[in-house]
């Protein structure tokens, strides 16, 4: 863990030790390829503590994720933002994400092996209990943290926020053993009624804990207050982002008791 | 508000204050009919607070939802569970209680008359606030509650558990008001997918503020103890019982605020 170190004074923290958020970039590896995370926790705790996993939507780690891994670190959490593209890979347009997200959803195992290092990252960092940790993804990322659960990896749950559900290998269900939380906007038109049946066959088939929340009124991106509408089927829902906010919390609180 | 007028000393409270808790049984009406309700608040608190209606199953009011209304009183809310069927009216088989919910469940105007005469009675009390009212109901009173929503009810919220969704007159939805949470069994084999699809186009077209939540593993009644699996289809489910509970609680926090 290393490279642009910084120490932030937090003015609000969720919690009544004195907020001391410590954020920072850090280099690690799948393979020989070099990725760029981001680290945020609040030291003003000590001991172990649980970990979450946060994990990018197509255009790449940005400061959207950077901002949920801080209001992660705020309510006493390690989080880590994965980065799944690589060191530098930080797409400029729609049709750049498009390619990279791609990518990965037509190679899962890749997709696997990229989630699975963040996760590894992650639980090397001495301040995480490696027996309460989670990951958490919006869009790409949802789809993301539903593929490490498949992968078999070993973690208490993972929360999908507008993620792609679909699976080419839905018999890897049988793989998951962790909760899992589905925060789905009712009115998604990226997702089709189809894969929506599919995924719940898929978590039936295999007895998974799930649970799969529909948000009346939200469509796609409904965290993502970048998302104005200009993009048809993606804006963002105060309302369904405050509620799937809260109801991670409900979920990350139960999973870690 | 009289008859069988009891005072009890919980023995614990969610809030701080000594609990008091209080519970009656109070007669009422609905036209020319007498319906026996259930009140339990607790008088440690002064001053007007939410009031939650609690809607029976298709057994009628039993103790089943007078507990139920003695843990949302323990929670600082005023709760009151209708009546439906009428004074007298328990079935004691399953038989009998089908009767009785089909005898609504046909007659749609007279259930909305029955469950909005149990609302105003909630009202009457002048322990509550009369800005702040929801409703709640199981299975038969799922539908009911939702029945209670599309009569245009002046209410914040009503929570749906394991409820039938269906509705013969599905425009009903425009006269929606109040938020609505759907907790749903997602295995639940009496809840048809068509069904599910014309609740949710139901509220889609009305522009409802409304969430329904799945839990995985679930089937009917999965938050009643009673429910042992000799009845296919119907079984408790300690972890969806829970979770709903806890999703309840947060609803109620965010309509109340």
């Amino acid at each position: 863990m290393k490279t642009l170190f910084s120490v932030l004074l937090a003015g609000a923290c969720a919690l009544s030790a004195p907020a001391k958020l410590v954020t920072q970039t850090v280099e690690y590896k799948q393979g020989d390829a070099t990725l760029e995370g981001y680290l945020a926790y609040d030291d003003a705790f000590s001991g172990p503590r649980p970990g979450v996993l946060v994990v990018h939507q197509w255009m790449g780690l940005t400061d959207y994720e950077q901002n949920r891994a801080v209001m992660l670190a705020n309510l006493g959490y390690v989080a880590f933002c994965a980065d799944i593209y690589g060191k530098g890979v930080r797409p400029q347009s729609t049709k750049e994400a498009g390619m990279e997200a791609t990518k990965y959803k037509t190679d899962r195992a890749l997709l696997r092996l990229r989630v699975n290092a963040g996760l590894d990252e992650l639980k090397k960092n001495e301040r995480v209990d490696t027996h309460r940790v989670a990951a958490i993804g919006y869009c790409f990322g949802g789809t993301t943290v539903i593929e490490l659960a498949r992968s078999g990896a070993a973690l208490n749950g993972v929360v999908s926020f507008h993620g792609g559900l679909d699976s080419p290998t839905p018999a890897d269900g049988k793989n998951i053993k962790c909760s899992v939380l589905v925060c789905h906007g009712a009115d998604d038109p990226f997702e089709k009624p189809e894969d929506l049946a599919a995924f719940e066959a898929e978590m039936r088939a295999a007895n998974v804990d799930w649970r799969l929340i529909k948000y009346g009124g939200a469509v796609h991106s409904f965290t993502q207050p970048m998302a104005d509408g200009s993009m048809a089927g993606a804006k963002y829902n105060a309302r369904a982002d405050k509620r799937s906010w809260q109801d991670m919390k409900s979920f990350l609180t139960e999973i870690f008791k």
